[in-house]
């Protein structure tokens, strides 16, 4: 079995380009060394390759069903969840009043990418566990965070989000399930919830649902959605957790890919005997969730990111050892085929795969970065201001890109194999069916474009774009000053200009008011502003490199390293980042062709 | 069930752009009418409602096993075989001497359209059977045609290809199966072949296998290749076809989609007792397999098209039922949600999909049209050579473009039913699985876009090529004349001269001699030509459409059909032909990044 994932590469991320040590000079980060960083990765190594690796096909083949109202899955599922609870990892990241461990989340997400590239399926167990337990801890009352959270944190239950609902989508205004007081101050819930991850399940005793409901009698929209914790079974207020709480497994939807974590169709109080815990204060569910949602987000971009490292290393590996065919200058059939590595067509392939991938790793490790400053500096002080604009404003873009891109590097991959990629005797068509799914969880593309266009370039005046961009213009003056990489200094200096002139000509259109004209390409301009922030993302990993190679006396396999950055950053700046090129042009072009009704008369 | 196909636009495209009627004026075709052509694709229609569509989802949730050495396929694959042989049209576009109805090619790729988009998979019986028994009726002894072919295009037994081996892959040069002549003029034949598509089955009590393998002594590399006719079972020169001819079915390979037709790996003489029959003279085998290779290679790109239409109207239809929020000027939630082809990025990703496959098909039945041509005007001779090789130019590109674009276009559609679209509920996800193999069968995009390069564009000095574009500069002439019509004729004139001169530019370094150099990129050419030649396609629709509107009073729905064809050429337009500013960057761009030795070190 080829790697799934370069430890090499994430040393070189944390240590050497994000200096990951830096956090734990401040207070909440002070009990931990490297070391102990070093200690928590090979841990996730251990289980991924004890619990999770094993199972990834077979678990695919043999997809969870709902029988007798109750689903089974896999039973590594339990094993890797069981693991994971002992070593304490569903609830490391947070804080240690919450029964955490104050781990960086930086590290956590090493840790996910390392499981995640041996079995991306079995992660949303954990991860949606921790999400709704953190939610809990967050929001909820003490009642609630030792009633529930504190034992899902240990492994003991495990814990979904229900957001979407059938009539719905993505279109959370529209929820529909309703809460109704009751004399002791819990809620009874009604409802339908869909797609619901994790939903059901053999792998934890009891299941804690966070469910946006509808107080009766709350404003329309979004300002009228509260949280309510649901659980599978429920007590008597006596810690007994014996009673059926009228939570129904009504369907589980077979998909694609990702087979091994059900996606379940729920419904809430059928009999009426549903009872919920409202989460904090009524009417502010959405708000709170949307802490859940953003972890959840940059949790679906490293879905893409550890998928397509794992079809990397695959493919990889496949290209090293086939031989077919000759190179193109030799006409001599007496020799021996050559490796298919060895192939213009397939290096490009395989270079392609490695950008996509150590690219949006990057992209996402400085995401879990900022959110590590925020905590060091104190959520909501003045201090961290900066890393939470920047945060809020690049989470969809890191869950976007490695989404989109992961897709479409998972798919080269496949390609590299030729036939044999098409069939179950390799991984990749598994990891293609997997992956595809990235760019509808948590929202799809499109949703996320209009959020980064319609909100997230305008947020606090343009601050945290201005705040990007200030980071990106710093990383492009460092890079001028090595020869090598000033041609690549410049060619980024000048696509950041052609971004703001771009994104300027758009927020002129948006001036006049019409959003359905002004939002009409966001998807493009997603595309164009993910290459730019990818392309900075290279240059900063390649100055990293450049400096190595000039100040210190590196061979082998190390020399490699460090030149393949180097080389893999120009490849991103000759093929990815001339995209550029064609995306200015139409999101300048004022001919509209999606806007308007009378379109619909062209199908 | 959403329609899967259009037959107005068919319609369209063989009478108001093709003409294809003025086929009917050539003596070969002069026993057909339009009338006549109508009733070859209703009889289409009729087979693929009844036969095909049917089974499209179960046929693929049981997929073919295995068992004792034999393969059971789908009991559906007998009926809908039947019903094509019973009706004539496995051997349809044959001439009469071969049992044949001189069905003009284009119309046979009509009726595979309607087929494919019930049921691509299906399709793979026939045309296999359809190809391989082509290929004996043109280069084969009269023996041969009588005791094999003669069967075959009644649907009595069918026919696979056999080229690919495991050792060798896309290298044809280096295929070992070996044949050893006997005494009474057959040969033994010995040897392995993997991927072969219809394979093994219980359609047919005999399965003929069209094999490339090496009479002994022959010279190394293509130009030692024979072409042999293996039967799974051979008589005793009586006509009794009941001695097991040693083709022994070894694996049968389970593949991400197009699960109805088994590909399997079969071994030849492993017991010494597999009897061939030469086919034409030795060492001339590739030579005759072009014919089926070429004929196959426009089945593939239908193959993208076809489903790609099935994605695109099952999309469409949901679209158009499904609500979801608010138009991007509508705050009001109380009123109810929109439909999604309202919402601009819907709207973007229906016409991109309509915009791949009316294109795609568009470029097919132009090159099917020219195969009609070379009949109508005696293959080989003075006349028909333009269009000869014109044909030979494209059937690379048309086989590439249908199948790469296809593969994006099916996931748009898939991505248009957001979660839904993942899910067993929907037919996306299957469509999805089912279109990814068409960038790899039958040479993979990597393998064509050599061809186009390096043979395609620089044989007969360039003639093909000019030739090409001369027809395309006739129709930017066309267009100009039309005043709507005009920017985008200027747009496609300088489109052309854009890919003019990066063709230079790439001829100058073929010139210098470095292959690798030369075809590094070929792949982005591939896609840069694609794109110019698809603009040169919806022109030509265009200017049909344009027209009408001028000419006719159309209204309603017709009114809406022709509005559609100029509003999707301008999409188009505006956001596909852009592409090319990035492509032709890349491709004069003189860094070289994939080519080269070193760069191994750099994985």
């Amino acid at each position: 079995m080829a790697k799934q994932y370069s430890r090499r590469n994430l040393d070189f991320m944390l240590k050497e380009v994000l200096h990951v040590e830096e956090l734990t000079k401040y207070p909440y980060f002070q009990d931990y060394t490297l070391e102990m960083f070093d200690m928590v990765l090979d841990t996730a190594e251990d289980i991924a390759e004890k619990t999770m690796r094993p199972a990834y096909i077979s678990s695919d083949r043999n997809q969870p069903e709902l029988i007798n109202g109750q689903v089974k899955v896999h039973p590594a599922v339990k094993d890797y969840f069981k693991a994971m609870g002992d070593s304490g990892m569903i609830g490391a990241m947070f804080a240690y009043e919450h029964g955490g461990q104050q781990l960086p989340a930086i590290i956590g997400a090493g840790s996910e990418l390392i499981r995640g590239a041996a079995h991306n399926s079995f992660v949303m167990f954990t991860g949606l566990t921790s999400g709704s337990s953190h939610l809990i801890f967050s929001f909820g009352s003490d009642e609630l965070k030792e009633k529930f959270a504190s034992r899902m944190i240990t492994g003991e239950w495990s814990g979904s989000m229900c957001l979407t609902e059938p009539q719905a989508g993505s279109s959370l205004s529209d929820v529909i399930t309703t809460a109704s007081p009751q004399s002791d101050g819990t809620f009874k819930i009604k409802g339908q919830k869909v797609f619901i991850s994790a939903g059901d399940h053999d792998v934890t005793d009891n299941i804690i649902h966070l469910v946006l409901a509808r107080i009766e009698g709350a404003p329309l929209g979004t300002k009228g959605i509260s949280l309510f914790v649901v659980p599978k079974f429920r007590d008597n207020n006596d810690g007994v957790f014996n009673i059926d709480n009228d939570v129904i497994s009504t369907g589980i939807y077979h998909k694609m890919g990702q087979k091994a974590t059900p996606a379940m169709h729920l419904t809430f109080g059928d009999k009426d005997n549903t009872v919920g815990y409202l989460v904090g204060e009524p009417n502010k569910g959405l708000n709170y969730m949307f802490q859940m949602m953003n972890e959840a987000r940059l949790g679906v971009g490293m879905g893409g990111t550890y998928i397509s490292s794992a079809a990397y290393y695959a493919s990889l590996e496949y290209a090293k050892e086939r031989p077919q065919g000759r190179k193109l200058n030799n006409k001599n059939l007496e020799e021996p085929q050559t490796f298919i590595i060895n192939h213009p067509d397939v290096k490009r392939m395989l270079l392609f795969q490695k950008a996509v991938v150590e690219g949006s790793l990057g992209l996402l490790l400085e995401c879990y970065y900022w959110q590590d400053m925020i905590t060091a500096l104190g959520k909501g002080s003045e201090k961290a201001q900066p890393y939470q604009l920047m945060l809020d404003l690049m989470t969809t873009v890191a869950k976007t890109y490695p989404a989109e891109m992961g897709i479409r590097s998972v798919n080269e991959g496949l390609q590299v194999f030729g036939g044999y990629g098409y069939t179950e005797d390799f991984p990749l068509e598994q990891m293609a069916r997997d992956v595809r799914i990235m760019s509808i969880y948590e929202g799809t593309t499109g949703i996320h474009s209009l959020t980064l266009l319609g909100r997230g370039i305008t947020a606090s005046n343009g601050k945290a774009a201005q705040l990007l961009f200030n980071k990106i213009i710093k990383t492009i003056h460092l890079a001028s000053t090595y020869n090598d990489l000033k041609p690549y200094s410049e060619k980024l200096e000048a696509e950041l200009l052609r971004l703001q002139s771009t994104t300027s000509h758009l927020l002129s259109i948006a001036a006049k008011g019409d959003n359905e004209v002004f939002l009409a390409d966001a998807n493009l301009y997603m595309e164009f502003f993910s290459i730019v922030t990818i392309a900075w993302i290279w240059l900063k990993q390649a100055i990293v490199a450049k400096n190595v190679l000039i100040t210190q006396n590196v061979e082998g396999e190390e020399l490699s390293f460090y030149e393949s950055k180097i080389h893999t950053m120009k490849y991103f700046y000759h093929y990815e980042l001339i995209k550029t090129l064609s995306l200015s042009t139409r999101l300048t072009d004022t001919e509209l062709l999606t806007v308007g009704d009378e379109i619909s008369i062209t199908f």
